[in-house]
């Protein structure tokens, strides 16, 4: 039998999708399982974006360009336009998913390894997309403490060496939930540009910035318009994950050039998709007011149920539908595995991500779960009950030092 | 300003693509294009699936199963059957078009630095593929003559090294047509089995078989069930090049639990794309009949066509819906641009694939292009009409030794 390459044993399997069988299993002894973890809201898809899918009339479903539909990329600058975000049509090439245009980041920039600097926890597929491109990740910490603001400029000046290519970040953050304030982000374009490094920036979350935060673009940054690449999708935006459109985009016109080659390798992305995604460009804005709303009442209300558990702390994130809550556990595979496995209160459990899958460091995230608040309120409060009393009879306790002395709750 | 990668660099552009400004130049003067140089096909996509896309009645557009829709993929168990490939639904992952399907082969079974051994002329976005990767292709020479049979088993032999882990064909191929006989297959499933190599298999176009020939699948062969990654699209059986819905198909279950990996990272295939192949599943026979019919007659017509012109000599394909034709010209870049740029008849002219392209030892189709005869036939008469009065006018005529000798046309 012909061996695996060494690349394929070494891919990651998805932490978020790996407690599924545990899932399955509970499904077929009777329980309803609230699912907080995974990223698939609950959202309904704009009007606009499932009419233009119903009124589909061609009577061949064309290759579109490479690069993608140009009505939709020529329609996409409006978007970006009213987050003040000025890019040519030209500087759009459509993907298949924000996935793809991470895909093409990587390969049109890092070679085999090159090492990228990241922000952890981050978004746990990006093992994979770097492990596909065989380049290194080099993590740097971010704390539950200050909430996963960036780390200090001095620690990523740390990590930089020959072969240190990229920074990456998401903004605002999965699994976190922070959002990176201009200064943040402008002491980050000034790293960049004192070492010549590419910013990738995954903002597909931009929608979802709360409590009046502003949302600050890589492509707002002023001297370093030749580094970025900004990787975007409609997946959050419009709740169409399944539509797969995305976006890379960059002011520069050498990386643009060599996009679009691994582009073309791949013929063009989703013609359905790239409609639906054309016609979400109308949605009204009463659509994104009432979403943010909904997501607002959701984290506030999750956030203060987390903090009122004993030995819990979650803090309070300005961005996504996201939030990563440290608990009193001693290994949180461990214990979401026991949430489906073993334990059900009424009938019912809640199934999250534990925050391993989101650290690079081993042995990081081992206290923290990823908690995605895609579901409306009732249930997210039936599962917030399910996981207190779930707490109370987690057999394998431990309480955080921080919880023991009293402090870490500010 | 940071630097593009060497992979980005080294990625090659599309050779099909490339001609496209020419193209749009001429037809601003007023031009009228005969388009023979893609496999964009004229036939319409059924109505069943062009139906479902218009019933879509969800109202989330959700993420499917990162290995696609799985009442799709059971049910893609019976189109496979039709073809007596007996496949479990577990043996089946959903890709992103075939492009995507032959990325995660090239990723689960190959290393930077290994070699894959694949007849030429091929298609021209293996090279890209591999280039992704990081794999080398070893090209074997399939010759005109022959009508780009499968070269010699001795000839793959002298090829095979340490570094080699794969083989790679497309059966019935792009570009040349051409479909491998059973005999020919299970020789080469002799030398899989012997060097215990990889043996993947694009086979987009089994739909595309003519004059009786029996269509063999690399899924048929005994005893190397554990070599064989067939790679399947629905682009052009069902005309639906922009549903971007593929497949990556094997009885080897440890290379469907890496694909698997891979497939997750990138989070599901397009969902319209995936409702749109399952309804054509139920795609009546009828339309299969009609559409092989016509590219029979188009076939027929246009090897005929060629072959009367002077100078011109073009193998019958069985197959797929392309031929490649050796003409009387010094270089098939410079001519098929010069089409374009250059040349019109009555307002007219024709686009063409230089087979440089399609060929990976330099110097090789410069007298060769490839024709798509995906036009209807009054079309593709139009189009061979100019490309005679071309081939008269061309100032850089060049005859084949075998034509000035009078063989070659058996």
């Amino acid at each position: 039998m012909p061996h695996i390459s060494t690349k394929g044993r070494e891919m990651p399997p998805s932490p978020i999708r790996k407690l599924v069988p545990y899932a399955e299993a509970a499904k077929q002894k009777g329980l309803k399982i609230y699912h907080l973890n995974i990223g698939q809201p609950d959202i309904q898809t704009p009007e606009v974006m499932l009419n233009a899918i119903r009124n589909y009339s061609d009577k061949i479903v064309e290759y579109s360009h490479s690069a993608g539909i140009e009505s939709y990329r020529k329609k996409l600058t409006e978007y970006y336009n009213r987050y003040s975000i000025q890019v040519d049509f030209s500087e759009i090439i459509i993907t298949t998913g924000g996935s793809e245009a991470i895909e093409i980041a990587m390969m049109s920039c890092l070679d085999p390894g090159d090492e990228i600097i990241i922000p952890e926890p981050f978004y746990a597929n990006y093992n994979g997309f770097c492990t596909q491109a065989n380049v290194k990740i080099v993590p740097i910490q971010s704390s539950i403490e200050t909430g996963f603001a960036l780390p200090p400029i001095s620690e990523f000046e740390k990590l930089i060496g020959l072969k240190t290519k990229a920074i990456m970040i998401c903004n605002p953050s999965n699994p976190t939930g922070y959002l990176y304030s201009k200064s943040e982000l402008e002491s980050l374009a000034a790293l960049v540009k004192k070492h010549d490094l590419w910013l990738f920036s995954d903002e597909v979350y931009r929608e979802f910035c709360y409590d009046a935060k502003p949302y600050t673009s890589v492509m707002h940054l002023k001297g370093i318009e030749n580094n970025v690449v900004m990787l975007d999708s409609i997946s959050k935006r419009y709740s169409a994950c399944g539509a797969r459109i995305g976006a890379f985009v960059s002011h520069n016109k050498e990386v643009m050039n060599t996009a679009l080659k691994f582009a073309q390798a791949r013929l063009s992305p989703p013609t359905f998709g790239q409609i639906a995604a054309e016609a979400g460009i109308d949605t009204p804005e009463s659509y994104f007011n009432e979403v943010k709303e909904e997501y607002v009442s959701r984290r506030d209300y999750l956030v203060s149920a987390l903090n009122s558990m004993e030995g819990v702390f979650c803090p309070k994130p300005s961005g996504a539908f996201y939030c990563i809550a440290r608990l009193p556990i001693d290994n949180s595979d461990a214990f979401c595995q026991w949430l489906l496995e073993e334990f059900s209160f009424e009938n019912q459990t809640v199934m999250l991500a534990p925050a391993t899958g989101f650290y690079s460091h081993p042995g990081l995230g081992l206290d923290e779960v990823r908690i995605a608040y895609v579901l409306n309120l009732n249930d997210l409060k039936n599962a917030m009950t399910c996981l207190k009393h779930a707490l109370d009879a987690y057999p394998n306790k431990r309480m955080h030092k921080a919880e023991l002395s009293g402090s870490g709750k500010a």
